[in-house]
């Protein structure tokens, strides 16, 4: 599935990755108990800038800070968009 | 239909698309239910500067940030005016 | 009419633009519900930078953020000195 | 009269001019009444820095932001010693 | 055994090595009391930046900060990342 | 008397001049009336920066800004460290 | 007693040295009323940075500001690790 979305500059489009909704043991948490999601796939990369080359790629799995980025809904479902400079490490 | 403006620098016009008043289940919601548009076409672009050049072009449509720019009134239409580096992505 | 007064580096000089005191109904509003001017005429230019030159003529019709520059009254007329960096748009 | 002081790098000694006591109609206001002065007359330049080389000269009639500079007693004088960059316009 | 985690950058994952809950008079204390550890095993290096090489290798123990870098949890352990600036000494 | 102390990159030691306890009608004012004092001399100059060669020398008196550099003391005397940047001009 | 401890880039570890608890006059004063050293010993150096070459060496006496540096534990003794540009002087 491609998207039709260009990222600006250095600025990297995730799609969060859902919070388990079950515990180790196996018990299921109601929703505001669970951890706001910090995990996410890379489905888009912008193009870096004239002093800075990007290096997560679409597809990547990615630990970003929770409260990174800004949020956009798009066909409905949920998607970050933020810089770079936001995403800890690649995974 | 082109306007007569020259934003300066690194800045963009936007003209913001009207946000939807009819929720997906076809019920009209009340104005102030509606979410601010984020969502917007590209009608005129700054020159850059010396060390920066534009990427979006005139009659892209683009998502910024809510908050992003300064509204202008122009020929009874609402514009937004904001630096390039304000716009997230184009679509 | 020659103002004899020079900016100082990325300074401009500009004569805001009375707001209109009359609606499109043809109502004339009270001074206290007055937009504040956005729009002025240049008057001066400053010389610019070593690492910035002037966009803006004397002569440019500009739109600035409210609240931009410095007020200064003049031979009993009012002005605002800004940097060139507080104008969005040559119109 | 020749000043004895060296302003340090980019900063200019500037006498302010005193505010007009008597308005346009010749009536005498009161002191508090007055405008804090934004005209002064440059008194002494520093020699600028390895990458800013100044533009008033001794002599020149400047204007200045309200609250711009440090104030100076000399001689039993008032003087305002700010950087170059406070200085809005030579007039 | 090798962690499959790439920081970005000039980002370090360091794992906090457990305080004590001994005191030197071999006294157990209650958690509470216990300082958060300042310090740590380097468990994975990002590559640095195009104008800032990494110093510390995997393996250092090294000294940082109370309060630096963002936890993350991972396989049920513990780590933080924290760009390397935030790393105080290797010992 | 040579004071044994190198003040680092950029910094200035500076001794404080008494302020004058007597006003020019020579009545002496109470100690808390007094001035800060504003007016230095240097005693120790540091050796600058790799982009910043220093300006004032030992013996030069400056004036500085009140609450400019940290208050050190010495010998039983009161000295200033700061940085030349904080240092006005040279009288 | 050579410290195995290599501070990161442009850091230097400092023993703080005792305050003096006699005055002048030869009394002892409580605890609470004596002044946070400010002086100290260099002990360990960070080998700089690429564009900052450092200039304490392992023995000097510093002068550093009240509440620079992190304070750090070692084998029962308090030093300080603060960068270098919070070291005033050396004496």
């Amino acid at each position: 599935m491609a998207l039709k979305i260009q990222p600006l500059a250095d600025r990297v489009l995730v799609q969060p990755q859902e919070a388990e909704t079950k515990t180790a043991s196996g018990i299921y948490i109601p929703d505001s108990a669970k951890e706001k999601p910090q995990k996410g796939k890379v489905v888009a990369v912008g193009k870096g800038k004239e002093d800075y080359k990007m290096t997560v790629k679409v597809g990547d799995t990615v630990l970003y800070g929770k409260y990174s980025g800004s949020e956009l809904k798009f066909d409905g479902k949920d998607y970050l968009i933020m810089r770079e400079d936001d995403i800890l490490a690649i995974i």
